[in-house]
């Protein structure tokens, strides 16, 4: 069985961890269909039971994450609270060491920016939102800090750029655990062939 | 003040609703930088006030839907919950009303199901889940049912494809009701720019 941990808090962007979320969880369906490999998927909190988005939403999570969790792959959506996990020395201790006994270490936006703070980006390629790259840049000088990818991956860590990237990063990651094909039907399912309304 | 209610229920699929709440949702935000015209954004739900969704995620709603519920823009999201809503005469009527009062009635995926039920769609042109477009025409034989298209207008109803679709959807709103200036700004904020990574 693969766990998979999406990483809520207070603040965190709607998007980068709902759009991951049905990524996986279809996975998960679709591989129930045929039996044999699995995979679960689930919701943990750093700190309550219920956590605020930053665009207003409430949801309850279903476990808190602490140092004995342990999942193969965690993912930390972005959005405004990722500050606050920095600012919190005991939250950065417990994604420190569940982080090093994941087989993925992933995140979305300005997850990002809370690895880079642990230190776990030091001498890796890696990206964020578009309008924090360089904030990513101080924090982890020591990083190569990629612009206009959808994904960076560097060994097993995984990082996105903002919101609607973690989509992408989610499809490939499916595609790298299972296989391109698993993904594909992932991403047949939820019709993710875009066609944005309004070209630049 | 534009309104717009984004209707929940038990089973709706997740990424259905949560990817038109994050477009509507930022351009509110965008909107606030500048003053002047606005729009809010909320949650509503047909029953209880929280609602678990059909992947899992319970979250709680904003207010509960009534006859006397009015929205400039409602939209329905799609989900196997969409069959108990046909099947429920009270909530069907609640729909029907409140559409009725709506300068724009849209919905994702299988939402269409249930516009198709009230007799919103007779004679109009719309779309669903590709896994769904023969219940369409079945439920609405009047109806022109499109396949392949990210999201279908006639009139003032607009119906999307599956689950990602309504995101193009939803940026076309924006698009439509405030400007396409907007639209991709919100956009660009949400990096939808997308690239899925396994190719057909």
């Amino acid at each position: 069985m693969f766990t998979v941990g999406i990483i809520l808090f207070d603040d965190f962007e709607e998007l980068d961890a709902i759009g991951p979320w049905e990524v996986f969880r279809v996975a998960e369906e679709l591989l129930q269909e045929k039996k044999g490999e699995n995979l679960t998927c689930e919701m943990t909190s750093l700190w309550g039971e219920k956590v605020i988005a930053k665009k207003g939403l409430r949801l309850d999570v279903h476990n808190k994450l602490t140092k004995d969790s342990r999942y193969d792959l965690i993912l930390l959506p972005g959005g405004e609270g990722s500050r606050a996990i920095i600012a919190d020395e005991a939250a950065m201790e417990t994604i420190t060491h569940v982080a090093g006994h994941s087989s993925w270490v992933t995140s979305v936006c300005t997850g990002s920016l809370v690895y880079a703070a642990a230190g776990l980006l030091k001498n890796k390629k890696c990206t964020s939102h578009h309008m924090c790259l360089e904030m990513l840049k101080q924090i982890s000088p020591t990083s190569d800090v990629i612009s206009n990818s959808r994904f960076v991956q560097d060994g097993n860590m995984v990082t996105s750029a903002g919101v609607s990237a973690g989509i992408d990063m989610s499809l490939w990651l499916v595609g790298q655990i299972f296989s391109p094909e698993l993904a594909r039907k992932v991403q047949h399912f939820m019709e993710y062939y875009p066609k944005p309304p309004y070209a630049d």
